[in-house]
């Protein structure tokens, strides 16, 4: 597989002719230029942070958002610009979680906060703790041993991976799926430690889901210094937490996607997006603040350098990917209802930190093609062309054809802020954010030009 | 030149048997899990930065420094640990500087830093104020214009280089020699803008020089938004600045260049170190608490592998780069009068961001060694593998044969912390901080085994 991708690659490097070469290194060049000195990336990503904050589907600030990415992209005077009408869930964490339990003679509080998605305590809520070192020490646990407790997993991020990422899909089951294993076992609720791999006492949410037929527990993460903690009383004896979480669960109701269009010569597409809904902690600064940041100024770069694509470059700000991916799905029905042709569709939802370079999800000749780029771009520090995931929104559209790509910053402080009260504008660097809104616009400029398969 | 570097990096690889290949992938595995898993990078750098602080050449502190290496590192067990005497400049700071202007009804403080070097102002020394857009425009401007006054050099680091050492470059003669033409020129003091590419209110002191013959002048730095604030003062009209600084020379002294070895088989050495002396402000996180660190783990990790070397591994814990790099300079003296071989010397000074690579100052054989190891290191996220500088220590060491080798962390936000406030513990992640000891040892180790020519 990978020779053949390599003898692709050198195939797609040959037939670049040496002025395309220069004439692509010079737009880029621009392209770049245009990012860094006087770009809007970061006083954008500051306005949606600071007079929006955190966006959660169906949230008040989430209707917020999508009025001002509507605004925002209709102050750059693309062609189009409108919002395509989709169906959401409706979740709410009510007022502030409490969780605590008594130690000697110390009372112990926790930073909790709830997972997405689960029900209230209705109440105080309180049972003895059961600790597991994984969910799959859960899954084989017996039964008699868990009924009527809190289970705590306590299932650590592998320190190992260099990319932070394969760590977080080692162990993000205890998160998603925790639940539904611990109330199979009998349990009233369950306790997940924070899927970070900084030790601190911000907690981390995220979603969950419960299955139909089994009891829906509350389900909640603790910081990663609460779980030491929690772990460390354990080991003198028993523990009964006391958990409280309000809660709740509402209605599907109406919301967004916002679309933004730049006109080509056909109405093939090439899209690049995020998502512009948020956890209701932080405000999403790099989740995914950082990507609807590049998607808005990959568009403003291409126009502001007066760029006249062949195909349409389309933007979208997607909603609802934390909680369901509503919008990711109902914007590939509308795609597929009105046969709309996608080239390629490009994520950011790793973050604003100091881009590497991209993963696509697609046959190897479109691999092959990325890599034809890596001369190009290599000299902007891309060095990673790989075959790998595209993104959570853009998932739905994948069809055989269209090429799903992921833009891959540096992921090593990804975690420290994911789903986190932490996840704020100061934790975005300028440069880092620019770089990465550059690198889009130019693999936009370079699928527009050369195409991805 | 590529061309030759290429053939030679391609004959250099498949010279590697596939034994070798897999041996040296496992064992740089390990010492990756070592320094992820389990490392002391962190609580080191923690030590350092919170129990000894920064540490300017022949103050207090660097001597506690000096004991702080000395002790961690006989901690360790190395086979040799011990002191370099050297001889060293001092200068002090003194109290805290002050300087402010009346702007139409407000007195305007402006938060300032003596540079490194620089006299005193002898009470308060005030001055109307003339601004360049850069050193090159004061070389030319007209004696008359700038006599009795204090200059302002205010040239922006150039935002558009992806690597930010080169824009520091770019723009650093105002920080090195603003002064001496200011005063070749009639001028009073002289204040620069600091060099950071981020615009807030820290000023960033570093180096300045005088020259035989000239008049020895105040030498400031003021912080990013103090330029611009001053700059839009001097639109409305004439601004007189007030400066007080209380910087003092004092005697050459005496302090330590700190060393430990693992022995060889043969007395040759391959040479890891980085700077111990900081300037007088933040901790000295990035600069070079960071390479202290690295250097430190990088034998350990070493050790803790139960690794056996080929030729000397060797750690120097530099004194004095910041200010007259005689740390490095007699380290280098030393190595001669003894005649000692060293085979490669690797530097850590740019910080501990996420490592993207090494630059070697060498021989073209040199650096086809080097690109001939980017197989075993790339999936640690290591790609570039050039030409280029090696490091401010270790630069007196170079003679033609020995390969000077400087890490290369992603450096976009290098200069938000460089000589300012804010380089401090805090502002170091983890993990990033860890992949580059990692990537150190990794190197050091690779050398040991298949040489650098």
């Amino acid at each position: 597989m990978k020779v053949i991708v390599c003898i692709l690659s050198c195939i797609s490097l040959i037939s670049y002719g040496q002025n395309s070469f220069e004439k692509d290194s010079t737009f880029i060049r621009n392209i770049y230029n245009a990012a860094l000195s006087d770009g809007d990336s970061h006083k954008n990503l500051e306005s949606l942070c600071k007079d929006v904050g955190h966006r959660l589907t169906a949230s008040k600030a989430s209707y917020k958002a999508i009025e001002w990415g509507k605004a925002l992209l209709e102050s750059y005077n693309f062609d189009t610009v409108y919002l395509q009408e989709i169906t959401v869930p409706h979740w709410e964490r009510g007022s502030k979680e409490k969780a605590y339990f008594i130690h000697k003679t110390d009372t112990v509080y926790l930073s909790v906060l709830a997972l997405g998605g689960s029900v209230g305590t209705d109440g105080m809520l309180s049972g003895e703790v059961i600790e597991y070192k994984s969910i799959d020490d859960l899954i084989g646990a017996n039964p008699e041993d868990v009924k009527g407790k809190i289970v705590f997993i306590n299932e650590s991020m592998d320190p190992n991976n260099i990319n932070t990422f394969r760590s977080y899909g080692g162990c993000y089951r205890q998160r998603a799926y925790g639940a539904k294993e611990a109330a199979k076992h009998g349990a009233i609720a369950v306790l997940t430690r924070s899927l970070s791999l900084k030790l601190d006492n911000y907690p981390h949410t995220g979603s969950m889901r419960y299955e139909e037929g089994v009891a829906r527990i509350p389900a909640a993460a603790i910081s990663t210094m609460g779980a030491v903690r929690l772990k460390s009383a354990l080991m003198d004896g028993n523990v009964t937490m006391h958990l409280e979480m309000h809660c709740k669960w509402f209605e599907d109701t109406t919301s967004y996607n916002v679309i933004a269009d730049i006109n080509g010569k056909d109405d093939k597409i090439i899209l690049v997006g995020g998502h512009l809904d948020s956890w209701d902690v932080g405000e999403g600064a790099h989740d995914d603040g950082a990507g609807i940041i590049h998607s808005i100024e990959a568009l403003r770069l291409l126009k502001d350098l007066s760029y006249t694509p062949n195909h349409t470059i389309r933007c979208v700000l997607y909603m609802n990917e934390e909680n369901g991916n509503y919008g990711g799905e109902q914007y590939a029905d509308y795609a597929k209802e009105n046969s709309l042709y996608h080239i390629a569709a490009l994520e950011s939802d790793r973050g604003g930190f100091s881009p590497r370079g991209f993963s696509l999800d697609g046959s190897d000749e479109q691999v092959a093609k990325l890599q034809s780029f890596e001369k190009l771009l290599s000299p902007y520090n891309l060095h990673k062309f790989q075959k790998g995931y595209g993104g959570v929104d853009i998932g739905p559209l994948k069809n055989g054809q269209v090429a799903l790509i992921g833009l891959v910053p540096d992921s090593q402080r990804y975690f420290d802020h994911h789903h986190a009260q932490t996840d704020l504008f100061e934790n975005v660097n300028k440069r880092e954010l620019e770089l990465g809104s550059a690198a889009c616009a130019s693999l936009l400029y370079l699928i527009d030009q050369h195409g991805i398969d």
